[in-house]
């Protein structure tokens, strides 16, 4: 028997109506690639969305369509993010890091027909726009006045022209709860990248999750800094939890340095950010360099890589800033698990404490985790076992986009199916998951499991350290050994073997790396991430002619 | 073009499942009937939830069949809203302080195959057992040593003699989120009693909801007592909200005056509580008369009646404890508005900021709301015009059950029903709700809800009464009381006493106006109805004199 409430289906542009109508005098303030700050309300941002539905629907965008961006985080992007998905079609947010060849072949996969880019990324797109088969036009993120000339594109078209040219009046048009809302490609570290096909309906429920006190906390008293970029993950889902809360916004744009970014906060009073721990390494040295201090900002959320202990310190010790470690994935949407403490964590001593932030945190109600042993079987939630982490949930992958590579769910007795993260984790008993390792960045030695990340945290923590990449070696006698590829501070000196002794009581014995590698910086992906297969390329044969001691 | 995103049923159990894995020692502590306090654990309740799914399908319960509980906030309920729900048949609350003839109604409307109670209802359960037609057997939740003797009720079991027979194993099903799990029936201020079939999936949402910083603001550092009943809409959300937030729960059973609460507040640091306003007038009286303060009592959330300004001044100036204004309906699951403050009234003068504070405040999202005048238009929200309150979302009703009264919605343009609420409302810029009247005439006592046309009924029914109104009348301690103002036939003769007299045995003994005053006429409008707005303006301050007994 069904129950008799109303069914509603759960749609993307119902954030936007909600911000509106209960928000609408609530500022989205942006650092505009044109230089200037640009200030409105949500009340401006739904009526622009609706306009640029009407611009989508003129272009002969229909229902399911892909329609590209390259973008930074900006009001026109927020738009973009409810027009597009409102009105039926695809929001695929491309990143503008990746290689040429890299948005060639996403944007073909997507058969993206529009593409919407900032004037930042001018250069790019001329150098792709042939070659993209689908686009019928590109479309300048800017008014007239700043349109490029002489621009080589054959079709390329005005935001603002369109958005002028645009009736306001739009009723965003319902449908199935499950219909396809945004597109986002995986970074691809091995092979092409594969795309992760959102529905309204798993956006909604993320929304709700992200929102609640123990995630993102988001109120209609916060003013959010989100400095994760739109083009990634949407931004961790704050352009819609901003939409279900009422939190003013603010947009850096392309300013992500320190300087930039610290200025920002302080004038528009931000309360929330999140990030990636590199962004908040120069945000940091700003701070300490100039001997600031945050007058209005309260929490942030880290993650997209572990946070070095000595950043979480610092943001909390020194500058008053509760920091939150989270973990997600493109294929979580991205929310996975949150570090929000219990009662109980509260009546610890900082030591032990610091020791739970470390961790990445208990799954947000709406994801499933376990981790499972080589052959499937569920392992324990001790906090020393470690094993393939699997996640499920409303807001998790099933297939990828044109089902390129196949399922990737494993599934169980009970034939549910679980996505297995390639992460190595543990988890402890009162549901804080803590990474060890990427599955194929584990370090096999003798048998045993080494984590690559304790490692080069423990390298972070030294004071002459600026980057550290642990890697598997391959080694005659133990198979793998621990390697560590290391970029020192400018100007500083640090030995091997200083280094290497650094390590002792730390960690065991056996766990220490077995040399050193001194580089000038070590390779970086689109999103940030070490790219470690191409240091194993380089480094991994450096044990090899080492004595069998 | 559907999303591909793991397509998971929204189901009851998997709260407790989730409490159970990541917050599995956290407490549930229970004032029992029984007199003791009662400890265990989110892993304890989840055991004893499967325990008892396996026992109702040893009794012959299937889907969808409905399963009664005359119980107050406890652990032995949590069990049943989980094994009831979680096992697809559906949780019946039914509030036991109704007249007995009204239990019996709703016994028999729901088809209640069995009856689940608490010693204290052991009267009640006694003079209707007779007369409910489906139920099989009656269960008293408690364990065999507190089992009533003769009870004359012919099919008796013992709920703990039940847990104790089954086995723990049990896999929740899973099915269509869709599927009925909840029954709460309204009051029924006009006519019978109306059923509000929840589904799986509304109940889930409205948890996500009402767990947001802006509503309950939910974590699992919390703990929270909620002093709403769990027969009154689901104790308007929390058990469901514990689960998916790991908060810590404290039931205080029956024991509802000052100093029970006031011990348990203090005994197992409670943080956060939610009830009706004369319960809070009971507890703060008590902490008045002893000099006493609260050590870890932040929030409370106040609704089920407007707050006096001098109690939101008393618990926030003398007490630290923030109070958050709500209003929700049965029909809403309940939630529909909650007041939290945004960014800008945080600057106000406190007189302003208490002027928002007294509204019922903001929509929480998912939920829509609108006022409009008598022919259906859209009125402004400016906190002036006042007009029909309408709302529609995913936790509102659409149909009553067994389609009673019809179809409640109203249809606008766009062919989206409206859910009518019954009130009259304001709605300010900030999409702030006031309540201005309480559109028919309910009458509001202590938090409870007295239907005045039932009461004008059994008055109309004495052969000395021509014609009869209820009205609410104001009361220093129940907040309002039913007040009769009758008109004699010709030449009877009939006194109030005997008239009230006459009330007895026909309606619960609280229902029972609290005087009677003498009229030659009722004014009625021009289609024959009751001007009851006339009557309160002319009789509604006549209780205000009357002693505090």
């Amino acid at each position: 028997m069904n129950g008799l409430m109303m069914q509603k289906q759960l749609l993307i542009p119902s954030l936007i109506v909600h911000a509106d109508r209960h928000h609408g005098d609530t500022e989205i303030v942006s650092r505009r690639v044109e230089g200037d700050l640009h200030r409105y309300t949500f009340r401006d941002c739904h009526r622009r969305a609706r306009q640029m539905a009407n611009a989508l629907t003129s272009l002969g965008v229909s229902a399911s369509d892909r329609i590209g961006t390259l973008a930074w985080n900006g009001y026109r992007h927020m738009e973009l993010y409810y027009g597009i998905s409102g009105m039926g079609a695809v929001m695929h947010t491309i990143n503008p890091r990746l290689h040429e060849d890299q948005v060639v072949y996403i944007a073909n996969h997507a058969e993206d027909q529009y593409i919407f880019f900032d004037l930042t990324f001018l250069p790019l797109v001329q150098a792709i726009a042939g070659r993209c088969k689908a686009v019928k036009a590109f479309i300048a993120m800017t008014d007239r006045t700043h349109m490029p000339r002489d621009s080589i594109i054959a079709n390329l078209l005005c935001y603002e022209d369109l958005i002028e040219q645009s009736s306001t009046a739009y009723t965003w048009p319902i449908f199935d709860e499950d219909t396809a809302s945004t597109l986002c490609y995986t970074s691809g570290t091995t092979g092409n990248p594969k795309g992760v096909l959102y529905t309204h309906r798993s956006t909604l429920l993320h929304t709700y999750a992200a929102a609640l006190p123990d995630a993102l906390n988001c109120s209609a008293r916060d003013v959010i800094l989100p400095v994760v970029p739109m083009f990634h993950v949407n931004a961790w889902g704050i352009p819609y939890v901003a939409c279900m809360t009422g939190a003013k916004l603010v947009f850096p744009g392309p300013g992500l340095d320190g300087k930039s970014l610290y200025d920002l906060f302080e004038a528009e009073k931000v309360t929330l950010s999140a990030g990636v721990p590199t962004v908040w390494q120069g945000l940091l040295g700003y701070l300490e360099q100039n001997g600031l201090e945050f007058s209005t900002m309260k929490r942030t959320i880290i993650g997209g890589a572990a946070c070095p202990p000595s950043m979480l310190r610092k943001f909390q010790e020194d500058y008053g800033v509760a920091v939150l470690h989270a973990w997600g994935m493109t294929e979580l949407s991205p929310l996975g698990t949150v570090g929000a403490m219990k009662s109980r964590h509260m009546e610890m001593l900082p030591e032990d404490c610091y020791a739970v932030q470390s961790k990445q945190g208990r799954a947000v109600f709406g994801v499933d985790v376990k981790i499972v042993s080589a052959d499937g079987q569920e392992l324990p939630w001790d906090g020393v076992t470690s094993g393939d982490l699997l996640v499920r949930g409303p807001w998790v992958v099933r297939n990828y986009f044109r089902n390129e590579g196949g399922s990737p769910l494993q599934i169980d007795g009970e034939a549910h199916g679980w996505f297995p993260t390639g992460d190595v984790a543990t988890i402890d008993a009162d549901g804080f998951m803590q990474i060890t390792d990427r599955s194929k960045d584990v370090i096999k030695s003798g048998g045993e499991w080494i984590g690559s990340i304790d490692l080069e945290n423990i390298a972070m923590a030294h004071p002459a350290v600026s980057q550290a990449a642990c890697i598997a070696a391959k080694h005659a006698k133990w198979d793998e050994r621990p390697l560590l590829i290391v970029a020192r501070k400018p100007g500083a000196e640090l030995t091997g073997e200083q280094l290497l002794a650094f390590y002792e009581g730390k960690v065991a014995r056996w766990w220490t790396p077995d040399d050193v590698i001194f580089v000038d910086a070590i390779p970086l992906g689109a999103t940030g991430k070490i790219l470690k297969n191409r240091l194993r390329e380089q480094f991994g044969d450096h044990l090899l002619g080492e004595p069998l001691s």
